[in-house]
């Protein structure tokens, strides 16, 4: 699929050796914090008095991507990203990644390559680098690990366990859209497996395809939180799905919620391919995952300052503890709120 | 294998929210500048105006570990180990652990629990913390994906570029024997496969099998550096064989090297056993590789200090770059070394 076959390089070529140095010769230090990168037994990071931030997140062909549909180049670009959001998550801004990949036979060195520029392309738009990583071969499948490093000061790290009785629950941009992505490339995939001369049928569907494929990091509410002088009181990306982050600060906080059905931010177009595929939006919404989005609490002090940030919605409110966690619908009603997300040890998900 | 059948918790059983909480139970913070651990988005260190010092590992079944001879409390601790030797050839002090996984389902709760205990093992053994991670399903196989953090003050960093002619060459502990305590268990292995019903016969190789299954890192010999206020010029850690270290260390300082065959310590074990295989034990010491012991270079100065310090030999010195790397063989006669390490992507090694 993302190979010419006229133009394939075999890893047992290159060797592990000749891997590294190829893959190095294409990784630019730009963080002046990386004091050392590739090519040490570790990488060196002067973090200046700042606390260090760190994530690992690993992703296995099979379980987290489907190569019939997505683009290595994308998956590169999501594999970093999906990291760097739980930088931002806690207040602090990405600097290092490193990179462990096992890739099997049936990659060739373009492969690895595409998958790197995707990496090195999030890298560049994110500010970070790559230090390190380990590439080996696997008897089957691609798996990538990435750990992303950040830093922050004392001061503005952000955790799960902060919001109180009272407090805003905020979250950036839309969602379900990258969970309404995926439904179409699922259902392509089955009509090109019936038939594989059909061409797959994405038009209209480019931001939800984005959404799923290409996601975004939330750097740009992190400066902005930074430019108006506001500190959340509790934040986490939503990486599973609205309602199980909801659990996580709550559990967390010991604290309960309610947020409002009409406050949740649904795209347009998700909301029209939900009907087509006859799910509810909401659920989407609620349990869908992979937005990487920021849901965030913040002080009611703070809401006049919130207001100015584009792209935020106000979503509901801090509860005492004893009060659950709920979500009141359009009549008014309130529909206790199930964490539902994504979990890839289960079979049925969502 | 590790599994009592009538003791199987099933991972979909708990869940991925679960296994995250059943697995941080179990991990405590022991160093002060590890200030959250896992339960965030991200972990956060406060490295206190020291450097931080980064090494990823990845570990596939079916490439650098069968299960059918090697325990998952054993590969636990040695999947640990192999990291923080990373962290001390930088003659830097471990802090800090990720740890990301990927679990076929016929993996149960308690076999994850056996490889946490290995983990966990070598973190109390060597003063570090699991800080974070991810855990996911995969679709075949295990695969462990380590990433460890730590710590030096600048002017303590050693390299692999600073290497200068006339430079002795070190090694800590003795070579080769990582290596043949693998031969054993594949022949083991072999006669397993041909008759289920024979006992393997381990006897009398102990220590060749612990060097294999339970590698140790160089704690001891960063200490024993500082407490004598030696500082190595470069230094590098064994993984993949004596002579394909040395070509790491010649080529980033650009300098060659003489090393001397009497004076490479291979323990008596594995010179008997290598007999026994009909190898060359002098092979298996120079590409055998995973002796986790470091090689590192010290100005001729140092000597003296050097000389104190039990279980290192001084196995050569540094030339200038022309005149290339070579073995001086008890013959007085100059062997050119070949970097012949072991190399996952090449069909053949050693």
């Amino acid at each position: 699929m993302f190979d010419n076959k006229d133009n394939r390089t075999e890893l047992s070529e290159l060797g592990e050796f000749g891997l590294i140095k190829h893959i190095a010769s294409s990784v630019v230090l730009n963080n002046t914090a990386n004091e050392k990168g590739i090519g040490d037994d570790a990488a060196v990071i002067d973090m200046a008095g700042h606390k260090t931030v760190v994530t690992t997140d690993m992703l296995v062909e099979g379980v987290h991507f489907d190569l019939t549909y997505v683009p290595l180049k994308h998956l590169g670009y999501k594999a970093v990203v999906v990291n760097l959001s739980d930088i931002y998550a806690m207040n602090a801004t990405p600097t290092s990644l490193t990179v462990g990949l096992a890739v099997s036979n049936r990659f060739s060195l373009e492969a690895i390559e595409e998958l790197y520029a995707g990496m090195l392309l999030a890298c560049e738009k994110y500010g970070v680098d790559i230090i390190g990583g380990d590439t080996t071969t696997s008897p089957g499948g691609l798996s990538i690990c990435i750990t992303a490093l950040g830093m922050a000061k004392a001061e503005d790290l952000t955790y799960r366990n902060g919001a109180k009785e009272n407090d805003l629950i905020c979250v950036t941009g839309d969602l379900g859209a990258a969970y309404l992505g995926l439904q179409i490339l699922n259902r392509e995939k089955q009509v090109f497996l019936e038939n594989p001369k059909m061409q797959p049928d994405f038009e209209g569907h480019d931001y939800l395809l984005e959404r799923q494929l290409k996601p975004e990091a939330g750097k740009k509410l992190i400066e902005s939180l930074k430019k108006l002088g506001v500190k959340p009181t509790s934040m986490i990306d939503i990486s599973d799905g609205l309602a199980s982050e909801l659990f996580h600060i709550c559990e967390q906080s010991a604290c309960g919620c309610r947020i409002y059905e009409d406050k949740i931010p649904i795209d347009i177009h998700a909301g029209l391919l939900a009907d087509e595929f006859n799910l509810s939006s909401l659920t989407c919404a609620l349990n869908g995952g992979e937005d990487y989005e920021l849901l965030f609490t913040i002080n009611p002090a703070d809401y006049e300052k919130i207001k100015t940030i584009e792209d935020v919605s106000v979503i509901g409110h801090i509860t005492r503890e004893s009060s659950g966690l709920a979500m009141v619908d359009k009549g008014d009603g309130e529909i206790a709120l199930r964490a539902q997300g994504w979990d890839s040890f289960r079979k049925n998900n969502l």
